[in-house]
């Protein structure tokens, strides 16, 4: 078993740097492409025998030191009763939106352990073939109503803000019900067998930091709360989040995700003592090999003091990325970073 | 004349806080969506006689203190050769794509003073009009070239990046000729009779600090030097750019405009001794007037310290804001700052 990733998000030392990537198993890996090719998105988070072999991919064919479950977040919200369609090139697409109080209370809240059962399958399967650790997930609060809001992705989020300013207490509400229902699912995985959790706050961006205290930390400080009895490492990602570190500290969770806007080594003096995940630009894999080296050198060395420091992108990897670059990336991580 | 915006811009005393809004004549407005009814948009950029009715606007009916000559970034772009369509919904896009040599070598260099003859006389004839400053503008080369590389607006500036990573060259080809034609254009307005600039850096937000220094500021900082002799207050914007405060401090610009994601108090330490522009979250104009009141309070108190405080929304008015609540901020900006 290699855990030098567990190692990393408690602070302890380790003999070299552990490094996973966001969307890891996905659409830049023919391998992965060959099973969607058979099946679609949603089925395919649905079905746990290939959701295995997905998450398997980058580990035994990249050199990854942690796998993070395949899934997505928003299958969380289906369960919740919206349905949900996947669009190549449109994003998800929810068939309703909630705007009102109605539709909050119409939002049912699901029983992971039953209602998502396909996840649990997948996390025990996982961990009977895994040798690295296994990363459990779900959105953020805040993100998770974006896309209930939205009806999907956005690119400026008119109707949350409207929301949120016009009704705060119905913004309120709806965040209340996703905040149960992540709990419940976060806790469902660990009791299946996740070694660590991380909550992506993809869109939680568009806040400013006053609008974050008020709008979601509290509601990430319950999450992390609630699971803190389970012991695992709990990695906060908030993205595009330059501004709100010192908030995704006040979260309580035990490593704080940072995107590629932030020098490292600025990040890690704010972050205090705890440790650090990122955070190289995932455009920079396209780099020549020796400027790649030159870069995640860098950021190596700008990151010794951490307490803790575990590789990452600064925001998953894009679909036209060539795998022999990531997979350049991790050997270089691996061996710039051995002591 | 009010020249309350103007010394702001030079850190003056002032009766009280002056403001003007990013995108201020624009679709939210019934009168312009009046004009625009009976002429597409690239036509009415290049029609001087509606422009300075659209430029006016803002000034008459909400009280801003300074004007924005209407027009868009992109003209000097179609003025280099490279043939432009709006699309309702779509945003711009551009018949040709700039990714190889030979397309950077095909841009022709304006000049600005025939080419874009009619922004000159905008400028002209709003000047006998105005009684606020006129601020004259052009987009930042990066911003400029982000559109060129990829063909209109994207969502994460993939062959963007791809151009500047992997042929670099040229990249900072492009970027020089980007800046030469920059230059002579904002010559041409200060000349016509601008009474400050801004450079738009819409999309730099993406860079990592390293990279905007490689990639990016070196031409700011050409583009502020050129325009240096005219001794107009020159703004630059860089959206989304709270990791890159400091490098905007170096392009030399004599203001320095934020987005609402940075806490204007946090902004105006790292700015040091210069003015500051900026930054109320644009969707909170739906807040309700109690609410707002409070909010644009506590920012110009945050403000107080600056060196100069140009009060600005942290990016462009929505199309849906409501003009009333827009005319309620610039009320509140006003009367809250009178001292």
């Amino acid at each position: 078993m290699n855990d030098t990733f567990l190692k990393a998000c408690r602070g302890e030392r380790t003999d070299y740097t552990p490094v996973w990537m966001m969307r890891q198993a996905g659409r830049y890996m023919p391998e992965y492409q060959q099973i969607r090719g058979q099946i679609g998105f949603l089925e395919l988070c649905k079905n746990p025998g290939l959701c295995v072999e997905v998450t398997m991919q980058p580990i035994e064919l990249l050199g990854m030191d942690a796998a993070i479950l395949f899934s997505d977040i928003l299958i969380l919200m289906e369960a919740m009763g919206m349905p949900l369609e996947f669009h190549e090139g449109r994003g998800p697409i929810f068939h309703r939106t909630v705007r009102d109080q109605a539709a909050v209370e119409s939002l049912r809240q699901p029983q992971a352990r039953e209602d998502l059962g396909f996840v649990m399958e997948t996390i025990a399967l996982l961990r009977r073939r895994l040798e690295v650790p296994l990363i459990g997930f779900a959105g953020a609060p805040f993100t998770c109503a974006t896309y209930l809001i939205e009806g999907g992705s956005s690119k400026v989020f008119w109707e949350t803000k409207k929301l949120m300013y016009r009704h705060p207490e119905v913004f309120h509400g709806l965040m209340e019900k996703l905040t149960t229902a992540t709990i419940d699912y976060l806790q469902a995985q660990a009791e299946a067998g996740a070694q660590a959790l991380q909550l992506f706050d993809s869109w939680v961006g568009i806040l400013a930091p006053d609008d974050f205290t008020e709008f979601a930390l509290p509601y990430v400080q319950r999450i992390v709360a609630a699971l803190k009895p389970h012991g695992l490492p709990f990695i906060y990602f908030a993205n595009n989040g330059a501004t709100l570190i010192e908030l995704s500290v006040a979260t309580g969770a035990d490593v704080i995700g940072l995107d590629w806007r932030l020098p490292i080594g600025d990040a890690i003096k704010r972050v205090g003592p705890r440790a650090v995940q990122g955070n190289l630009d995932p455009f920079a894999l396209l780099l020549p090999e020796e400027r790649l080296r030159q870069r995640i050198a860098r950021l190596l060395e700008e990151a010794r003091p951490a307490h803790g420091h575990i590789f990452n992108l600064g925001h998953g990897i894009h679909q036209h990325t060539p795998p022999e670059q990531v997979r350049l990336a991790v050997r270089l991580v691996h061996e710039l970073s051995r002591r």
